[in-house]
């Protein structure tokens, strides 16, 4: 927002006719953060005492009601907010323009500082005035680049256009876009506002995962024009950038994206051992990874309707408990979404097979924790509650962390087996994998599986994050990133099942002379659910053969491992200088792996689990 | 067995060599029953203390070992078992023929009765000396139809023919088969040696489900002969047919079979209300249905490792408990058979799709029984054990009781909400329903749902019975009924995702001039995970609408209950003159169903759960 001058309009949202724009008079930026705010909805009801919803800047986990002044933290930093809010929020719905003032105050490198906001309500009509110049039909090769006869806007132009009241507009390169549609449209979207009236550059530099072909080609949908060489000032990368001191990754690991690092094993490798080692186990990270002093590590956990609620653990503390262990398998959500993607285009890491990996992990269960900062399991209302989980991960930009959410009953279950963690395989979590401290959710997707922690709360909410709310969902197929609606589907928790050829590795040769063929892979599923059977064939699913499962043994829904299977078949005598391999797995409810991805596809492409294929030629 | 005269054999099993020959000297028959013995597997070990394996006939769970006396119950009987059981078994390993002989005293009908018994040990030679006649080439049509030209054999030949050793023989009409190697290769086929030497005329008189065409098909490729009219005596039918006394059941519900009676309503009545109403919920009878008067139902719960475990409770007594409700969905495993059947034939009831239905059943939680009785939740050996439910109908060619079983950490979940039911809907349950106490597993396969229930058993081992071992399972797609082991799989136990069109009607008309076209269905999936998202589908899968969903609040893995959809869409106008609905569900776990039954099939015919068509004609 440096484009826009002193008054910083940081994120906005439209509901029943009302805007609420915020505006920061002193804005606080940290060495190597930026912050925006995100206002959000003021809904109709009792004005005096349902109103005025506001949320923290930094943590959207915890929102004020009523304009009662609450607690709120974020990362270092406590936030209260005064009356005035409820009083906007009030005026709003009387259609009078009112700005409301507060001051924040918070502890930053250990100096205390304070901010004045200010919350500006501005009557419906005004919503009504912007006008958007014309779009021009473009296409990806064109992002950043000026088109010859087209509009020009000078930099200081592009800079008013900085809220929905008169257009989002924003720079990459040479080229202007007005984006406003995409960010009311697109859930997720306010995350983009932090270039509102100004250039996309600083955060790419930072975020290389959104520098690529997908998203320049979203982008030119909203080419208005060019950005005129006057008046603009060149984009300078910074020399800190905030990945710079991200951890060295085992050179067998095949990176998907650099900043932030995700990265897998050859599907050969990953199913060597049983137990995945640390160094070869898949990294999906959010953000830059932190870098921790265990003597300083501090988990805070805290009861969300409970004042006095927060209690600290260092990591002496946590080792005091009673030490538990539990041998589990981890999958990303869109692990193998190339294949996915190869049916048709969906949008995210390009992950092949190997975004999963089984560890034995040791540490303390989150029931004893949760039992000793006195949870009382027979308080009936615990059934719907969550438990957060937020990272020490932090957004450069945003300054938001990551964050994830289980049901409380799956953290209190004595079979759920949801643990703090702090060794892997035997040995310490590495910092890609979440040194000091992170949790494991047996059964669940990844995602929930938070690296870094730094705080759980339990709340009657799930985890209010990007990553709970607007990402790891899944959709039908007719649904697009344009009509996707999160807020209408329920988030991945326990995962179905899958599984995965992984030798003979796609594409790969074999002998005319060889008579056999050995074929191996993994099978999963979710909830504990062991495997029953994984089938496998040489002609692409017309014959089938049961493989030799190597697992642990079964345990009604408490089977956390994933099985590792392999088969010995004659190659069949009359083959067409190819074959098709196929595998697909049954659980423990008999659920199967779906034929294709017809049907099954989704824009995100996540949960793709259907039928394995391994093509080989025989030369 | 009548046409063998005084020694009856009953069932044999041939393992390491040994045959082991049961001879009853005085059979009990009782007024409408007849009962058989499964002598079961001598293993190799240590003669004297691990060697003598027999099970008793009516309830195989409890095994006799090593020859010593133990308890045996098995519906009102009571068996104890002499030491000559072991040594029979160390001469049989000394390849002696020897014959053991026991009584057995048990209770009928308030009477103290007694049996005397043999066990002969052959010397494993003697199976090398059957010669079997050779198979004719025959088919269905032929099945108890005289062939010219073929051998032919008397009554008494064919009454020598009762035992491995000298070749299994049956008649049907006029023709004679050797079915000696179906019932060593056929899990279960033990059960039909009660013709072994005779007519299956009485067997299929009671239960004619197996009087079809596929058992005839089957039956005939082990044809040898004709039977001679000499010496022969016709079969009269028995008038006291033991399912004479079955309920009357409502007219709308469609037989799929009348003697066991099993019956499923029409489709598109299924899903007119929430709760199934008991009269029109689909039957699922194994036997004739018991008539029990409620003053003398007791229901018995034994730990099977404690000699003093067993306590007997009336129904008054579970009516003490603290009463607990709860709304599960009920499906038989082979729910949607007949559409698996068209894609490749199977075997088994030809369910269409409502062999599944949803209701309130109270009663008292099986925990609650399960701690009263003294179960201790702390002892650690409780994990891997298992509760087995008999029911109190019984074969009566075989005296075997229906029985199942499920693991005991489910009944023993505080959420898993393993109810002994008296009410379904607010109603005492019906005779077909499992008058006056039944089992429901919320999340489970029918199958497990024991009606009638007479005896709870915790044990280290599964039920042992032919429903949980020699049935319901699933198989890989190139298993058939010839190849299947089914102690190599494991039973069905939560089920997976399922839905279905239930309106308009598969090969249903609608009008022309109807502009839009309402569709309606079921969703459900086991283990409490509830329904997300339901697809429909008018083009065969090409495009596809989310459905709106009436369902229950959705809690953590514990929604038993189905839900029930709609949508309402308008008719494509570019239509052939059909519209191919199909629907799908996706369940908590994101578990999809399958696109078809390729690859999926299994020769049971059960898990059918690929996606459900609807075919419609628009004129």
């Amino acid at each position: 927002m440096a484009t826009s001058g002193t008054t910083n309009m940081l994120g906005v949202l439209v509901r029943s006719g009302v805007n609420v724009r915020t505006v920061t008079k002193q804005p606080y930026v940290a060495s190597s953060a930026s912050y925006r705010y995100v206002t959000t909805a003021l809904s109709r009801g009792d004005q005096t005492t349902t109103d005025g919803l506001i949320c923290n800047p930094v943590n959207r986990n915890n929102w004020h009601k009523n304009g009662r002044s609450q607690y709120s933290t974020g990362g270092t930093q406590k936030t209260k907010f005064g009356p005035l809010i409820g009083a906007a929020a009030a005026a709003a719905f009387a259609g009078i323009g009112v700005v409301a003032y507060w001051r924040s105050n918070y502890t930053h490198a250990g100096t205390k500082k304070s901010i004045q906001h200010a919350v500006q309500v501005l009557p419906a009509e005004d919503t009504k005035m912007v006008i958007h110049p014309k779009k021009i039909k473009s296409h990806a090769g064109n992002a950043g680049k000026a088109i010859p006869g087209i509009p020009e806007y000078t930099a200081t132009e592009v800079a008013r256009h900085d809220d929905p009241n008169r257009g989002i507009w924003m720079t990459y390169k040479d080229a202007v876009y007005d984006v406003t549609e995409f960010i009311t449209a697109h859930p997720g979207g306010d995350r983009i506002m932090m270039a509102a009236g100004g250039g996309l550059e600083p955060f790419w530099e930072v975020f290389e995962i959104h520098q690529n072909a997908k998203v320049f080609e979203q982008l030119e949908l909203y080419r208005i024009g060019n950005l005129a060489k006057e008046g603009r000032k060149e984009y300078t990368p910074d020399p800190n950038n905030p990945f710079a001191n991200d951890p060295l990754r085992h050179p067998a690991i095949i990176p998907s994206s650099k900043r932030p690092f995700n990265g897998e094993p050859p599907s050969d490798l990953l199913i060597e051992k049983f137990s995945t080692p640390q160094q070869l186990f898949y990294v999906r990270n959010h953000l830059p990874v932190p870098d921790i002093d265990p003597n300083n590590y501090s988990l805070e956990v805290t009861f969300e309707d409970d004042d006095e609620g927060t209690v600290e653990f260092s990591l002496k503390d946590l080792k005091k408990f009673r030490k538990s262990s539990v041998t589990a398998t981890l999958q990303c959500a869109g692990n193998r979404r190339s294949e996915m993607n190869e049916y048709k285009t969906v949008k995210g890491l390009s992950w092949k097979q190997s975004a999963i990996g089984n560890a034995t992990f040791t540490g303390v269960k989150l029931r004893d924790v949760l039992m000793f900062v006195g949870f009382k399991e027979s308080d009936p209302s615990y059934k719907g509650k969550h438990v957060q989980f937020e990272g020490l991960d932090i957004d450069p930009f945003t300054s938001e962390q990551y964050g994830a959410s289980i049901p409380l009953v799956k953290a209190l279950d004595p079979e759920g087996d949801v643990l703090l963690a702090w060794e892997m395989n035997g040995e310490p979590l590495t910092r890609d994998h979440g040194f000091p401290v992170r949790v494991v959710v047996p059964g669940f997707v990844g995602a929930r599986n938070v690296k870094w922690l730094g705080r759980i709360t339990i709340s009657d909410e799930e985890s209010q994050s990007h990553w709970q709310q607007n990402d790891y969902k899944g959709f039908s197929p007719e649904v697009t990133l344009e009509t996707a609606d999160y807020s209408k589907q329920a988030p991945i928790q326990e995962y179905p099942v899958q599984s995965a050829v992984c030798v003979p590795v796609n594409g790969s040769t074999i002998s005319s002379k060889d008579e056999e063929i050995t074929v191996k892979g993994y099978a999963w599923s979710g909830g504990g659910r062991g495997i029953f059977r994984v089938d496998v064939s040489l002609d692409g699913g017309k014959t089938w053969f049961e493989a030799l499962l190597k697992q642990e043994k079964r345990t009604f829904n408490r089977n956390w491992a994933w099985t590792i299977w392999h088969v010995t078949l004659p190659i069949p005598k009359n083959h067409n200088g190819e074959l098709d391999i196929v595998c697909k797995a049954v659980d423990s409810a008999y659920n199967v792996q779906p034929n294709t991805f017809h049907g099954h596809w989704n824009f995100r492409g996540v949960l793709a689990n259907a039928w394995s294929h391994s093509q080989v030629k025989i030369e």
